[in-house]
């Protein structure tokens, strides 16, 4: 049921993106020939979800490199050009891996580059239905076989991904399996990317949800609505602590507070083993106006600023655990990224 | 500094409102001289706040006196009325309380009633400055004499009370004592008091704030960011649960694990002892739509639906302390509103 859509498609000339700002009002699409287009396409969350950004890392040195050829770039150019796209946002670790996995193969040409970007989608879509059915069968065999009152934060699904989804790809996974009862979307303020994009995601698969405010997953959580959560990532580090949207480390406390599973559901490729701590993580800072304005309208006085973290830490002790592709890491068998691959600080 | 602003006023043949829902874009006023009237603006956050639902509470009772005079209602019709305004919104305890304590005195005429009402005002910003010295000495005491940065959620200022304000009139104290390094404002989802009132409130009195998006509280606390986190409360039960604006107890949970001081600044109107614990508190429910819409724009899809508590309950065992006029009641000391006053459950 619902629409068919894709997150983004490469057309020969450049990158097609379903351009999610305009999203649940507009299905409309945009397209990156350019670098300039592409970073202000990230930069302004056309595209987000940290998956989805190794993909645009990736297709985004075949852009540069496309460019470059037609422009008559040097070669310092280029790799300039390249940086851009690999910093345009700091806190996902996936973008400068996407960019950093294909930047090797440019010697061999534009076209190796190209193929390699396509390997990375490919890949994307099998570990997300790899977590999908390692995260369902992980919540059944702790919570028992039956329909699951979930809560997830932010968008995790195809649009934060190449397909599927992560935190989402589970939900699913579940609803395939007719084991959902309903499921909890936080609204995720400022830019709305769960009453937006999550909400838009579950109604085409026509899965029962329910939007709520930021400030009532807590509740939900301690007043027994809810049997587990679950949420995606942007960086997981070696210790296990977690980067993801703004939020998703109060549901993390309340979930810890009502002893209900809290699952952090990514790929190996937002594992950042080179950083030991969440305190090392580099937070994204927005720009205050998303907070103060909306829809064009301002609600707070003109006078006040705003603070806008985008992203928070979980510390891993917060964590039941890890769904990635190749295992589920357990925190409280003393399992963390660094333990499972051997770089445990 | 700042503006002139009240936010109610007895004119002689009604109650003059400051319109909570304009602000802070418009400062008008709406003059309430019929129960229609007035069960509206309670209902459509006209006006709002505990406290000052108590005073509306009380004057809506004479207000409910010289309609029925004037289009002749019969004392069941009168008592129906009346019994609208007191039944309004369920969560607030105070909007009961106030029309509880002018109502033995309807017997002694409207005038009577007026006059009691007139003192739940005059007790109310009473009160409200002894909270606030109360609690900024503890603060100082607890947490050394120096600026403070401290975190609110929702509005708990003149615009919450008849005058001064709960929680924001502690902080309004710290200002007037130089003790304000800067205060964190939760936007508060979904209608943004805390972005539209309590922003607008500390912007008139010239102290330093950022307003966030609730989301952003835990981890602003969580990284070290604020000494103190300070709410006001709808109602608190005898053992000391305390129900107030959604997203509250996400903010006790985060203080809770930062080890940082969470206070509950509300007057003895606000406590409820008949109720023994916080799971026997009716919480309001209010239309999903205020989830899903913002100003007149549909944010989620036309299919999806809002889940829209407008209260939540924080267990006393997350409670540093509650100040209250008459006393700071420690609950690491085993002090609660029922040990208090003798009603322990």
């Amino acid at each position: 049921m619902g629409l068919t859509y894709q997150t983004m498609e490469w057309l020969g000339t450049g990158l097609r993106l379903l351009d999610q700002r305009a999203l649940p009002a507009n299905l409309r699409y945009l397209e990156a020939t350019t670098i300039d287009v592409l970073v202000d396409a990230i930069n302004t969350l056309a595209v987000r979800g940290a998956p989805a950004l190794g993909a645009i890392g990736a297709y985004g040195v075949v852009i540069a490199m496309d460019q470059g050829a037609q422009e008559g770039w040097d070669s310092e150019r280029l790799e300039k050009e390249i940086d851009r796209v690999r910093d345009a946002r700091p806190t996902a670790v996936n973008l400068a891996w996407g960019v950093d996995r294909v930047r090797p193969l440019m010697a061999q040409g534009r076209d190796a580059v190209l193929d390699e970007a396509h390997a990375v989608v490919r890949e994307d879509e099998v570990a997300n239905r790899a977590m999908g059915v390692r995260g369902a069968d992980w919540l059944l065999a702790r919570l028992g076989d039956r329909k699951l009152r979930l809560l997830t934060h932010c968008n995790t699904g195809t649009l934060a991904t190449t397909g599927w989804g992560t935190a989402l790809g589970v939900i699913r996974e579940l609803a395939a399996r007719d084991r959902i009862e309903v499921v909890y979307v936080d609204e995720t303020r400022p830019l709305l990317q769960g009453a937006r994009l999550t909400a838009w995601e579950l109604f085409q698969d026509g899965i029962a949800h329910l939007v709520q405010s930021d400030g009532a997953a807590t509740s939900t959580i301690m007043r027994g609505l809810v049997d587990a959560a679950l949420i995606g990532a942007d960086r997981v580090v070696a210790n296990g602590d977690t980067a993801n949207k703004i939020g998703s480390v109060g549901v993390a406390l309340a979930c810890a507070d009502a002893g209900i599973p809290f699952l952090v559901v990514a790929p190996e490729s937002s594992v950042d083993l080179d950083t030991a701590h969440g305190d090392d993580i580099q937070i994204e800072m927005r720009n205050g106006d998303e907070i103060l304005n909306f829809a064009g309208q301002r609600t707070a006085p003109l006078e006040s600023e705003g603070f806008n973290p985008a992203f928070d830490v979980t510390p891993a002790r917060l964590v039941t655990a890890f769904v990635c592709e190749s295992a589920v890491l357990e925190v409280s068998n003393g399992q963390t990224p660094g333990m499972k691959w051997g770089r445990e600080s």
